[in-house]
This record gives structure tokens, C-alpha cells and sequence, in this order.
């Protein structure tokens, strides 16, 4: 079962794929992960379930700014590096994610790694790092995040594939009471110059009740025991794009993640982190630099296929994750089940939803 | 086939409406339409297919300030007083809607209304006056609406049925390329307290191709001959509520709206103009006047019900415009069809996903 | 005594002003005032004291877009058309001013002016028009102002030297308990490429004991015979620049009235509806139609002089509002007071601040 | 002259301070500094000139949240937990300022201090740190801060007179090109109610030629050879109150820090990160919990004395902070000139500005 993607599985989403259906469709762009797994104590009370995904905007070594948006669609979540962001529409270099409890230590591992590079000029102090809450799976409480493991996240970071469900930051996750994590997609946008938008989640969000795949209310029929009565997880959502887009139309895709979370069932709940970021990696070298420079940029109305995209996007890279990631066991053995694949399938074949054959 | 909204069709929503199903099941919420048609001129070249839609958040004949907060999803439209809005919470009055070209008039005339009734300090300068374009159905560069047509829709607002489809400011209006218009639903929320969550869409906005009803794509199934290649529409979305919410929150619950629209498939498209505000009927009196004064609010994580209510009752009441709007032909005999709500359930029965019986 | 303005009594300023010490200076932009002064009745109860103010951001006949962004400082006030520019950055048009009351009128006169040139794109229907409050000297209740005035302004618009004081806009606006107003001023920024930032204010905020001139608490200096116990004004701000700003580098821009604002003793009352607007007259051509289009834009650090710039002009455009205001009565026979130069200039004089002899 | 505030120089401010003219005017508001001065290498290498600064809302020694806002004047910053006050206006625990390179050391020590005391539900981790880069006179590559750095700042912190100048996080800024740090100030608002305002300022910007003390522009009298060319510090303000305000009436708040800022001459530079935050120490107990609790709140109107006294404050904190920062040497024999008080006295009675001879 294992590998069998959202796709794979006949489950219909709209809109054109890129290649590699992930993030990585975006040329350049690369992704890391550093998966933390460990634990000695028969009680599971030092069980580490986390880890550290970096992702690389660019295919340069050395830090390199892009233009980004960002969308604080619910609060409860911390991402680092905004308010630089909403000043100047700049995003220096690496996006990392990880536990709510490691955002500290993953910074400065950033602040560091950049330091022993020679690139901490002062705006270089400003990383973007994510989080969700894998404190069920996780002895988060234990800080089982090194500073090593955001470099190793960084310095393993590559184009092709991208590995998803319980690995690196999305190690620990729990997503509509299934095992969650990282899951990505991508669509080549409608239109004639076929732009690629690029999604990577990290899914720890929703409540089993409120799962939605293909439009149909599959987390009612398929019920947890002991559902839980409140939504407690969150979700990061990363937009990748090679269109030219200047920082208040990144801002504007960003916003778009919502409606793909929409799809999948969520209502956003309250204390979920839903913080949502998007990048363009064209103007490569001019976003900043002296002297009026030139940057090319989409016009306003250019943008509906992208947003078309993201929306696609997101929602497969959520169900992505679903499918990707594996039944868990950790922190004092709690347990979280993975997605049932086959009978989601079973689920969609019947209302006539399915797009091929499992 | 008049008069059937959704549910009446067999379509599915979840959570519990409340006895109307309308915004006017928040205590005290009046809502009036004035409807503007006329024409004479055989080319239709004057065909007025416009109105003016008054929610009223009180009973009172006076105004009286109820706390609110605003969300712009997409921002090609425009809603007068909200920078008051933004700032102290503060919504000192009716809430209009029009066609576009019409929000001065109906902006003048709320003043001059006030004026009339001694209401101006210098606060109440700022009415709330939402707009979406109905320039293919209505000729609207007539400007055929008028400031009694304003003090009518006020004067006329009342409580119970909330009539829909083609009436007040939803007249002309076009909604995934079927005729659209004025739509309203409600949930009792989940859980002891039983906060009513009511929705009043003036809905405009959407491609055929995108439209999902109950989680299915039925404007794939049900394509019109010459489509849009662009989405020109726009949607405002009005949530009312009994429970008792500061400002702060009732952005949060404005911001749900995006995810109610998301689920009747729009991408909010570039040239929408998807403009959302709630407001708290709670509180009253005590949202002003001097000193500390007592205020009630929920903790926010008992807002988690509000929120699903939002998002489920923005959905149905899209659906329910689309229901209950009959087909038009307007301005230079331009036609638009309603949608064929009897083939909506032959396909929603096809997916084995009809509620009941059509 | 009329026709000096600030500099002209010897009041010191940082920063190089541009020959005209005006908005206009800023290539291409054009300023139109329509003045609305009238009243036959004996007890002035129909006293119109108010008028319209249009900024025409490029010197075309036509509407063309220019990149901008807003701030609201503080929100008791409206400006129309502001979703859109927070969205996608683009002013479409004109710019009006005129009174609270009459925003509607002046808002739609605006969009039948661009019907008539049969400019009226769907966009093209969200038009900026701010205000600030004028009832003290104007009959405001009156409605005085009709959609010809705005014709009339915008048709006026010209380069060259700004009238100040009791004009368009601004004829009835009350500045710190004197005479307030249009006023204007300009800088040519720090560094090589000597941009120019232009800054047009309607000045009607303020209470008598803030006002600082020079840093100088003047207004301590010069009490006000039964001086407001509370600030019921506002001050709209509207800074151009031809440096080649992106829209949210023009918010960053627009941000820095605030900034100007405080220089002259104001703490930005409750009451004071402080909305600022900052545009850029560069890529001319290049901010719509279809792309990828190429822009040229600033580098972030290259803006420090164009913040200093619009701070000092904000500053200075207040001064010259009141300095060029004269005394007026109005409605109910209502006067309010010029602002007494001389004894401002003794003022500064006496604590050695006067850049020289009056 | 070490002790001497701005005031005990006879610097004139407006308004009336509290016992203490210190943030700790508001009841139960505690202050608490870690300073982390070290360093043996004869070439000055590793010399630390660092710390952290505490403030603590409230005097239990359990977390327990508040109403906050905060406000991004210029985003060249860090201030993390941001997004969730944004959202639900709730600030949980202590706010940490440190240098721009060790938020991620500070953030984690205080998950780890609130972990130790069993404070640590899901919400819990996400506290507000912010930063200023000290890296001119400390070794910010070092990383020299550690957790018990934080731990003893949060544990020290304590009512009464706040240390200020080079202390805490303080301990090695620059601001106006002297030498800063930490200041305070407060005010009893205008008006019967005589709410207390008090602010804290971590104070490493501005550039020499723009300092202006009680509205002179004592700067450009007061050179420094090799002046900077550009702005490279940054502000934190964070401001106090005992009256009871709502989350968005403190976002109000925070916004007037900037109108103090002006105050002092700055124009907020590109590089500056300008974050300030509000919070009220009323609703105490009231803000959380279940049900509809009851909450006091002004009314907006009665905002106004508090605005003036947050700008008042957050100008005469940064004097403060200028007026007791001593002369340093630091990183590499940096060293940082004490702006000269009695020059400044000067210039003031020169110029006819002093309250009383110094």
C-alpha cells in the first residue's frame, strides 16, 4: 500500500498535475527532510516522533531572496520571519518546519547555518519557520529537535520526488484523526503559458467527522472511536510558483489555500495553526539589488489560473499526506491509525466518484 | 417549482438550520428588498433589472451600534464604512447592497434617511453599502436605482421568510453563469448553547464549470453554451449571530464565509469582488456609551460551532439562491437561465446523494 | 497676509522642497478644486461651505492605472475603493475629496464622468473618494454638493501651483481650532536619483493645546476661547512620488503620513478619520495589460529617503493648509479663526527657531 | 549622572507621569533584566554586551493571558506569537526582548520555564519574544544568551523603578547613534478616570541627524564623526494600561507608539524593525474561560486621553532610555558614545525649552 498516492488510488481531483505532482514541479525548488524517531523507556514516555522539512526556494547554495505573500487564516500557530514579509515581500532563503515546541531551536539552527556560510548580514537574521502540534505522537516535551537536525534537513534538501506522510516535520502528525504529516501536489496552470504551481503541507488538522475527499463526506462514515470533540491540530500550507509575482499578488495566492483546506472539510477550528505562504521563484536576481532594477510581473487578471492551481493543489497535497502516511505508534503508545485507504475507495466507488479503478 | 429552496429539492447539508433557515432566525434581524424592473424601449437598452437589498441587525426604528468585523477574500468590489469598521468594531446601522454603480446613491440616501430621523452625529456618516455588478441583465449605466428605492428596502424590512433569488440587490445578478441573486440560510450551532448563525448572500459571482453543490461537480454535468472564459462576478456575504462576540471575533467568523463559498467551488476569481462581514446581535446597548461598561463574551474556544455553522449555512445559502432565482432576460435581451434545479438532483441522485426524495 | 505660506514666514523645515513646494511637483500629476460657497438665508442655516478636491494621478484624459497603497491610521472616516487597492495595488483614476455627507454624490459623479468616456470597465466602477467632515461651517445637511462639482474638479485639475486653504475639498475643514484645509508640499529626497515625494493634505484635525509647530508647542501658546473638549476631526493625506514604487512599497510610503501627522501635535483622535494614500506615478504603461509585463521597482533600502521625504512634507502640507486658510464664517453664523501667523512666527522667533525674518 | 532621567535634566514632556514615570505604574506590571556582559579575548572577540529583558503583565506567578494588540510600523523585526494574537487578542504569559540572533534560545527557555511549572497546554507555546541587533557592540554571532539568561529575567522581574539604559536586552543597542538601550515612562490619563499608561521601549534606532528632543532638532547640533549613512536599529514599545480595553482598542494602541516614535525624530527606516504591542492588565480572570463571561470595556470615545498619553510615554521613554545609557565599549573596541545630557541641556536652554535648570 505503501507509495500509493491520492491518484494512485482513483481519487479525482481537477486541474493538470505537473510531472512529479509535488512542490518540486517548481523548478529549483527543493525539499529537505530530517525525520527524529527514537525512544528507549518501556512506557513510551521519551518516544520522539518528530523531525525538521526544509524548503529551498532556490537551487543556489547561498541564500537568495524571493518575493512571498502570507495568509494568517487561523492564529493559533507560529511562523517566524513575517513581519519582514508583510514589510517588504521578501523571503530570504530556507522555510522550515517542525514541532510547536522546536520553532526556538530550528530558527537559530538556521541563524547558525547561515552564520558559518558568511551570509548574516542583519535582514539574514529573520528565518521563516513553521510548526504543528505532534505532542499526541511526540514527547514534545522531551525537545528532541537538535540544531542538527534543521542542517541535515537543509543539506539534504532536493528536487524530484518528494517524500510525504510521517517524515520530517509531518513525522508526529495527525490529520481528521488519521495519521497526517507532509503531503504535496501540483498543478500546471490552465492557460497558455502553462505556469506551475507547487503545494507542500504539513497536515496535523480537521476532525475525523468533517473529512471531506472528492466532495464526499468520507469521515462520516468512517468514525473514530473516542473522536475528539475539539479540533486541535493545525495546518502550514506552502505555495510554489515560477509565474512572476510581485509580493501583493503572492499575497493573494496565499489567501487561496484556504479554499483547497475548505475542500478537504475544515472549518479552520480554533485552535488550529493555519498559516499559509507563497513564493515565486521567477524574478531570480532582481527582487533585490541597487538602482530601479526590472522585475516582470503577471497582470491581476493573469492570476485566476493560479489561483484555480492553488486551490486544486491544496487539496490533493492534504489527501496526499492522508495516503502517504503510515499507522503510528509513540508518546506512552498512543496510537493513531492510518487513513483507510480502501475503503475511502470504496466510499467514492460507490457514490460513482472514483476517477479509475483501485 | 417556485418557492423550493435547496433542502425542499432533497439537497444535502449538514448541521441543523434553524426554523427559517434564514438570517432573520437571529432574533431581531430584519431584512428588505426593494426590487427595481422596468423598460420600455423594444432593444431593451433601458431595461432596469436592479434593487436594493436592507439588512437591519436590531428591532429598533432607531439606529443603534452592534459590534461587527469585516473580511475582504478578494477586494474587486466595494463596502463603504468599513475603515470605521476596522477600527472600533463599531456597525452603526443598516447594511445595504446594490449593483455597483449604485453605491453612492444608496449611500447618500442611508444619510439622508438618518438626517430624517435626527440620526446624524458625526459617526453616522459612515453606512455600509455593498455592491455586485448586474450590468448584463440590467442596464446600469441608467442608473435606475434611486434614493427612495434605498429608504423603501429599509422601510420594508422585516423578519420571517427571507424572499430570494431575483429580488432587491439581487435582481440582475448571475451566479455560476445560472441566474443568481439574493440567498439566505441559518444553523443552530452545535453544542448547549444553541447561538443561532444566520447567512444572507448576494450572490454573483462563480464559472459553471466550478460550481459544486453537496460536494459534486454538477457544472461539469451541466455545461452552458457559450461559457464565460473568465469569472467577472463577485459575492457579498453577511453572517449575523445572537452569541455574543467582541470585533476581533467576529472577523474570525467573517473569514469562515471563504470557506462556505469554497465549497460551492469558487477560486474567488480575480474580478470577484468577495467582500464578508458578521455581526454579533448580542450586546445590545452596552457596545457604547460611557464608562466601563459590561460586556458578555465567549472564550474563543467555544467559537469552533460558530464556525461551522458559518461555513455550512454560506453554502446552502448560495445554493438556495441559485434555487429560488428564475430565469431572466434583461438589458438588450440578454437571457440568463436559471439552473435547472430538477437535472441538479437527477445528478445528485445519480452519486446517490440526495437527502430525499426531489 | 494671503499667499504666504509656510516657508514664506520663515518657518524651518527639514529636507529640499521641489520648485513648487507642491504635490505637483511630482511630473504629471494634476490638482482641480471645485469651491462651493453659497447661502441666502439671514440666520446662515444654509450656509455651503464645501466643495470638491480631485488629484489626477497622470496628466492623460483618459483613466489609467498607477500602483498605490493606503493606510488607515485611523478609521473614522471613509475612503471608497480601498478593497481593491489592497488587493492588486492598482488606482484606477482620479482621486476625490469632499464632505462626509456627500461621498455617495461625488462618488458616483465620478463614475458617470468615466461612463461618458466610455470608460467604465467593470473595474472602472471603484472609484476613491475620501472625506472629512465640514458641518461646523457648512450647512452639511444641505447636500450642497452635486455631481457637477465633481465634473468640475476633475475637469479643472491642472500642474502647476496648488491653491490652498478654503478650497475644494477643504473650504469648510477646521485644523486644530483654526481655519484648516487644502494644504500641499513637496520634497526632492536624499541620494542621486533626487525622486520627488509629493503630498496633498485636507486637513480638518487636530485640538488647539496639540498643535506643535517647528517642534514648538505653539498651540499651548495659543489658546482657543472655549477650545474642544474632544478632537472631532480628521486629515485625509495623499502622498505621490515618481520613484518607481510596487504597491506594497507604497503602503510602507503611505504609513509614514502617520509619522508627518505627529510632527504637527497630533496623537490621532477617536473621532479623526486619518486615512492616508500613497501612488506612484512610474511604470506608466507597464502596471496593467497582459504580461509578464516588466516593471521597474526600487530596492527596500532605497526607500529611506522617500520616507523621510514624505514625513517632513506631510508635516509641512499641514502648516501650509493653515497658514493659507482665512478666517470664515458659515453655517449658524459660525466662525472660526485663521491661524494667527505673526503670532506663530513670534513664537518661534523667541525660542531662536525661525529659519528667517518674517 | 548616572541615575538622571530626561526629567531630572529638565527635558519638558507633556502630560502627567505616574509615581514612578515607568511601565510599572500599572498595577502588577513587573520588569524584570538579565544582562550578559563577558568576554577575555584581548582583540575584544568575544565580547559580550547582551541580555534579556522581562515583562511580566501580571503578578501571579502562573501564566495567565490578557488582552493585546499589536502593530507592525515597520517590519524589519522579529516579535513571534504574533499571528495568534492577531487572532484572538490574547496574550498568555511574560514578553522577552533579547538581540535579533538568540529569539529562538529565548523562545524555547521560556516553552522550557512554562513547561517546568506545568504550564504548557497546547496554547502555551507561543510566546512573544522580540529582538533588536546589538551586534555592534556585542559578538551576535557568539550567541551568548542561554536559557537561564531568560529564566533569571522572567524570575527577577519585579515592580518599582525600572532599570534602564544598558540592561537586558537593552544592554548593547545604539540608538541615534548613542548609545540606547532600555527606557520607560508613564502617564495618568486626562480625564476622571485617570487610567495609567506606561510604556517600554528597547530603543536601538534612528540616525543622529534625526534626533529631536522636546521638538528641537538637537541631532544635527550634536554630530557624530563617521555618521551612519543609513538607519540600521530598530524599535520594540511595548505599552501598558490598567484600563479595561478589548483586543482591538490595544491594536489602537499600539498604532500610537508610532506617533511617539515620530516624536524623537525618527521616520521609521527600512531596516527597522518597529513592532509594538498593547496589552491591559483589567478583565483579569475574565478574558478566558467558559461561557459567556462578562467583560468591562471603554467606549471608544474615551480612548482619546490614553492615545495621548502612549504618544507622550513612548517619546519620553526613549529620552529615558538615551538619558541613562552609559558609554560603552564592546565588540572588537566598538565603542558607543552616552548621548551628552548636558549639551542637550544646552541646546534646550538655548533655545528657551527647558522645564526648570538642570
Amino acid at each position: 500500500m505503501t507509495g500509493r498516492r491520492a491518484r494512485d488510488w482513483g481519487i479525482p481531483f481537477a486541474g493538470v498535475p505537473g510531472p512529479l505532482d509535488a512542490i518540486t514541479d517548481v523548478a529549483g525548488v527543493r525539499v529537505g527532510h530530517c525525520t527524529v524517531v527514537s525512544g528507549t523507556r518501556p512506557d513510551g514516555s521519551d518516544a520522539a516522533r518528530t523531525g525538521v522539512t526544509a524548503i529551498l526556494p532556490t537551487p543556489t547554495t547561498e541564500t537568495e531572496a524571493v518575493f512571498a505573500g502570507w495568509h494568517n487564516q487561523n492564529g493559533n500557530g507560529e511562523l517566524t520571519g513575517t513581519p519582514w514579509i508583510d514589510e517588504t515581500g521578501l523571503l530570504d532563503g530556507p522555510i522550515l518546519t517542525t514541532n510547536t515546541l522546536s520553532v526556538g531551536v530550528v530558527r537559530d539552527a538556521v541563524v547558525a547555518w547561515a552564520a558559518r556560510r558568511g551570509l548574516l548580514p542583519q535582514r539574514w537574521a529573520m528565518p521563516v519557520v513553521g510548526e504543528t502540534w505532534d505532542g499526541h505522537l511526540n514527547d514534545i516535551r522531551g525537545f528532541h529537535v537538535r540544531p542538527e537536525h534543521a542542517h541535515e534537513a537543509i543539506e539534504r534538501a532536493t528536487g524530484g520526488a518528494v517524500p510525504e506522510g510521517n517524515v520530517g516535520g509531518g513525522t508526529g502528525m495527525v490529520c481528521y484523526e488519521a495519521k497526517g504529516g507532509i503531503g504535496s501536489a501540483s498543478r500546471v496552470a490552465r492557460g497558455p503559458s502553462r505556469w506551475t504551481v507547487g503545494v507542500l503541507v504539513q497536515a496535523n488538522h480537521g476532525l475525523r467527522r468533517q473529512l471531506t475527499i472528492a466532495g464526499l463526506p468520507v469521515g462520516a462514515e468512517l468514525p473514530v472511536p473516542a473522536a475528539e470533540p475539539e479540533e486541535h491540530g493545525s495546518i502550514l500550507v506552502f505555495v510554489a510558483t515560477d509565474a512572476p509575482l510581485l509580493p501583493h499578488q503572492l499575497r493573494r495566492l496565499a489567501r487561496r489555500a484556504t479554499m483547497g483546506l475548505a475542500r478537504s472539510g475544515s472549518v479552520s477550528g480554533n485552535s488550529s495553526g493555519d498559516l499559509f505562504l507563497a513564493f515565486s521563484t521567477a524574478n531570480r536576481g532582481a527582487v533585490e539589488g541597487p538602482g530601479p532594477r526590472s522585475l516582470s510581473a503577471l497582470a491581476e487578471p493573469e492570476m485566476n489560473p493560479l489561483f484555480e492551481s492553488a486551490v486544486e493543489a491544496t487539496d490533493e497535497a492534504i489527501v496526499n499526506a492522508l495516503a502517504a502516511a503510515e499507522t503510528m505508534e509513540g508518546y506512552r503508545h498512543h496510537r493513531v491509525e492510518a487513513l483507510p485507504m480502501p475503503r475511502v475507495v470504496e466510499i467514492l466507488q460507490r457514490h460513482g466518484r472514483l476517477a479509475s479503478p483501485a
